[in-house]
């Protein structure tokens, strides 16, 4: 059986993960990656000598083409591609674009989004990636599946709606939390500690949260209604920190009923 | 050389974790562990036959009392033990309370405080939870810290108000984190996604924050100034979550230096 080709558009973080993992997939041959500037492209590292520009991707015909770049970029990416050949199916890996964004290129569009934030230099296990899957028919979505169940044991279907509530999830797994781990590392250095004091009541919070669920395992002063340390903590902590200490802990409060005259911060 | 003699007071998750650390610590004997009602202490399971009630504790001349108990219930818990014999370093567990709530028992007072969070049933690994250590003199302080070390690898001595920066830093580290845990759970059970989903992705956010920072790792729509998106975000975020969501937003963007007129949300 005859290798399925693909081609990236891209070069950033999430395309040279990607590409990686394509190269060595079974089954699978990466047979382009293009940029506007082909050096960019080479200098992916990837397992492929054919590294060119978004104009000349229609000349490989690949099977299927992965669009990989920023979501600003993405209509002057599309019209320097120009239409792919007919049976091109071709997918954005983006947590927000809808696969309509794709359609100059070809009517067999879907998206190929993995679930993860990706860094130059930081190794990333594909293999736990959820990857989250769409196409504008059935067929196109079990081709970009198949390749994903390539890269991941974790791939799943997502429509448009779905894929927004992801991207919420996301913001808050990995903004929102490193927001949070910010202060913490802010607070530490100023009284002098190592950050590493933090780690294991960290990792014992996430881990009793995945366990037993967030909402059984709240602990501390705003589940206990405990006004006056949350006050006290309240006038300790630096001024810019303050709304995000009182949005949460009125939270925390809401959630467990703490009764509406004690939940004024 | 003869064990040193520890008792606790106290029968909860943070006296069951440190009474088997201490029953097996070389060179420590845990002497006695009192409760208002001594089958509590009993049912610790720790490796002592000596459960009593708070008021027996002086009969014991312990060298060590860890005082581990609600810090509501401190006054009511000082009365009952009543004054320890002079040689008697007595030390609370407490995050926020002073060493001088023990002045009752003994002036050889002081703190022992271990910074996790401990739930029954879930196994901690004590040698690497920081402990952190004051003493009225440095002579309490070195006799709390060599038996910290008996349990941990991670003893350091911290001040009341050093104290209390690290307790608010608890506060974000294990309650807010766990919040924001809260929130992506309630997101992804509400879109009918596993929770499981997240777990690479925070995996992955917590690893950068820990190797670069949380500030340089920062990434979405807030560090970006995207507006547009987090508009759309908040619109379809339950009610309940936009203070927290807004409020965590802001403090990206203020950190981050976006131009005011776009940090309105």
């Amino acid at each position: 059986m005859e290798a399925i080709r693909v081609a990236i558009a891209g070069a950033g973080n999430v395309a040279a993960h990607l590409a990686a993992g394509i190269a060595t997939a079974d089954g699978y041959e990466l047979v382009a990656v293009a940029s506007r500037n082909p050096s960019n492209a080479e200098n992916l590292g990837a397992a492929t000598t054919a590294a060119c520009r978004y104009g000349d991707l229609a000349s490989f015909a690949p099977d299927i083409l992965i669009v990989s770049v920023a979501d600003k970029a993405i209509d002057d990416v599309t019209a320097a591609i120009g239409p792919m050949p007919p049976n091109t199916v071709v997918a954005l890996t983006s947590g927000t674009l809808a696969k309509e964004r794709l359609a100059p290129l070809s009517a067999r569009n879907g998206i190929f989004y993995p679930f993860q934030t990706f860094t130059k230099g930081y190794a990333t296990d594909l293999g736990c990636v959820p990857f989250f899957i769409e196409g504008a028919t059935g067929q196109e979505a079990e081709i970009l599946a198949t390749l994903a169940r390539k890269l991941s044991r974790s791939v799943h279907f997502a429509d448009a709606a779905h894929r927004q509530q992801l991207h919420i999830a996301g913001v808050f797994t990995s903004n929102f939390t490193n927001t949070i781990i910010g202060v913490v590392q802010t607070i530490l250095d100023n009284a002098g500690f190592s950050r590493d004091v933090a780690v294991p009541l960290l990792n014992q919070t996430l881990a009793k949260a995945a366990e037993i669920g967030a909402y059984a395992a709240q602990t501390g002063p705003a589940v206990r209604g405990d006004i006056a340390v949350m006050k006290k903590q309240l006038e300790e902590l630096p001024e810019e920190f303050r709304p995000t200490y009182r949005a949460l802990s009125q939270l925390i409060m809401s959630q467990h009923n703490i009764p509406y005259e004690q939940n004024q911060l």
